[in-house]
């Protein structure tokens, strides 16, 4: 047994990461490969109450009454543009989104570029621009930044790295660990068309398709959603990974099940006509613009009014709701009565999809 | 006239960005073309009163006294060990020291890793574990982080993004734009180690030196020199540009002019030898464990007692004054008698250097 192997083994690692040995794509999927790097490599060694939490952002005590959450996301997109946005767009949203997550008031973001040498200036300014779009839109500053410049070859166009902080009123409780038996589970949205539009983007498809990314910043809709409904559980965007892997994590932090149901989930035509094609699951599709909201039965009706009264909610959908048996478990009821058990995405079924 | 030469018309930018078309491995350099590309694209675009102000991190306004001091920094070194120090310290490290040099109390960072296909795991656990003691010794926690894989060949073996988030005490106030004629430039050791260190790490040398990169956390230092000397104008770390390109900056951002001396400047005699071979300048070659503090000059002697008294601060030295003339230069008093005037590094000396 090698060093890596004990030390992997004393961390009671379910699964000893270095039977890998090197580092896979799918490590980077989200899924299943990328929880046992996180939990068997980085807060094995890094681990404190906040990274283990493992919510999308991590709420810190600060000496007011308010909380201070943090948040950060690299962005390795490919291709650079594509139908419905860009990496510019998605750098902003993807890091105002996961502030937003906890139910805090996202107040600031930085930015970090690691860019190719040669990559066209005219490119790197659309995609300035379409961040400068996007805060406004999410009505963020990005107050720090830096810039790295790679030999041609060492990287691959542009990656960009954002970090967001947003404050969490006193008495505000959003976290992935607060889902109940009993709750309901809503998204706001269409499943996959993010991950649809990245295929399309690539030419990977052979033929054209009408999907559009839905890459938007949620943090003003969230914001009018906890005004009117202040008893939200947990809320969290289905990205990487999904709708299915989002809800897998959300039970195991929980230890609930959760039951979906086939015929309440919201794909678009296309989206699913692609996906039947390709022989891809709309579940484990990433989206960059829903957001999935856990919350009392009782307030279900309220919150699907507020959110469909919203641009970017107008197809929310009550989708399942949450159970006590199995803990950790996520059931489909399928259209045809059957049931089928979802788990975590486990290996990469697109990579740099964000 | 193209569009964006209208734009950069509009915005007064001094040299036209897209004279370039594509980005170049200058524009990483931390000197002159990054500076330009800051001002004429991100500045243009993002800016706001934080991310104009130019210092290592941003200062926040919080409902409390403290003010919420915020910095990020993409760290792209190659190699990813080197004598003294890896990236996972660096990451650390680069990070610690900028929220640091604002005179604030570092309190938490986040992470994001962008992971090549194939990288070894046990070289990713070296690098983690490297950052869980630079953590120890910096008394700071990872809170966030995020992991993404691209393909074999897409970044080269790893790349993190770091953001730092510190408390400012209320009242204090340390900024690139306040040095003073008359005050006291010293700087806290030897100069030029980190990138002597990594030209000797990539095995461009010919022949081996004993040179180890300072890469270090400075805020322990910093809080110890703060507590006994409260009136400190300008705290900055010289890392890409070096010495130069940092006092050049805080001569602009002040609008004062800095006189250096050569003789009194800290140089390692094997930092001198590979720089005098090699045909570079130890006052352009990064530094990571190193700071400039510019102070009245009657405190000068008792900063410099208490910077020596700290393991990072052996060797400081006195190196220089702030004059009112000629603003915006910095002039180097050689040991021949004659005057050098230091501007930016201009292009790309050593790319991926941090």
């Amino acid at each position: 047994m090698d060093d890596i192997s004990q030390k992997l083994e004393a961390f009671n690692c379910p699964v000893p990461l270095s039977q890998h040995e090197a580092i896979l794509l799918g490590h980077g999927s989200g899924g299943t490969l990328t929880h046992e790097l996180i939990k068997c490599l980085f807060q094995k060694h890094l681990g404190n109450e906040y990274l283990n939490a493992g919510n999308d952002a991590a709420v810190l005590p600060s000496s007011n009454g308010e909380k201070l959450v943090i948040s950060t996301d690299a962005h390795i997109v490919s291709p650079l543009f594509f139908p419905g946005g860009d990496i510019g767009r998605l750098a902003v949203c993807g890091t105002v989104n996961d502030v937003a997550m906890m139910g805090a008031r996202v107040e600031a973001l930085t930015a970090s570029f690691i860019i190719e040498e040669g990559l066209p200036i005219s490119d790197l300014e659309r995609i300035v621009v379409s961040m400068e779009k996007a805060c406004r839109e999410a009505n963020v500053k990005i107050v720090a930044g830096d810039t790295k410049v790679t030999a041609h070859g060492d990287c691959d166009g542009l990656f960009i790295s954002t970090s967001g902080f947003g404050w969490l009123p006193s008495g505000r409780q959003i976290a992935g660990d607060l889902a109940q038996p009993g709750d309901a589970v809503i998204v706001s949205g269409p499943l996959g068309n993010h991950g649809v539009a990245i295929v399309q983007a690539r030419g990977d498809l052979g033929f054209t398709s009408s999907v559009q990314s839905d890459v938007a910043p949620l943090n003003g809709m969230i914001a009018t959603l906890l005004e009117s409904i202040p008893d939200v559980h947990v809320l969290r965007d289905p990205t990487r990974g999904g709708l299915a892997t989002t809800l897998v994590e959300i039970a195991r932090q929980s230890g609930v099940s959760i039951e979906l149901e086939e015929n309440k989930l919201p794909i678009d035509q296309a989206v699913r006509a692609v996906c039947d094609m390709l022989g891809l699951d709309p579940l484990y599709m990433a989206n960059e613009g829903k957001l999935v909201l856990i919350l009392p039965e009782a307030s279900a009706q309220k919150a699907l009014g507020v959110l469909r009264a919203h641009q970017y909610g107008q197809k929310a959908a009550l989708i399942g709701k949450v159970h006590e048996k199995s803990s950790g478990k996520v059931w489909l009821r399928t259209t045809l009565g059957t049931t089928r058990v979802l788990d975590m995405l486990t290996s990469e079924m697109l990579p740099r999809i964000c």
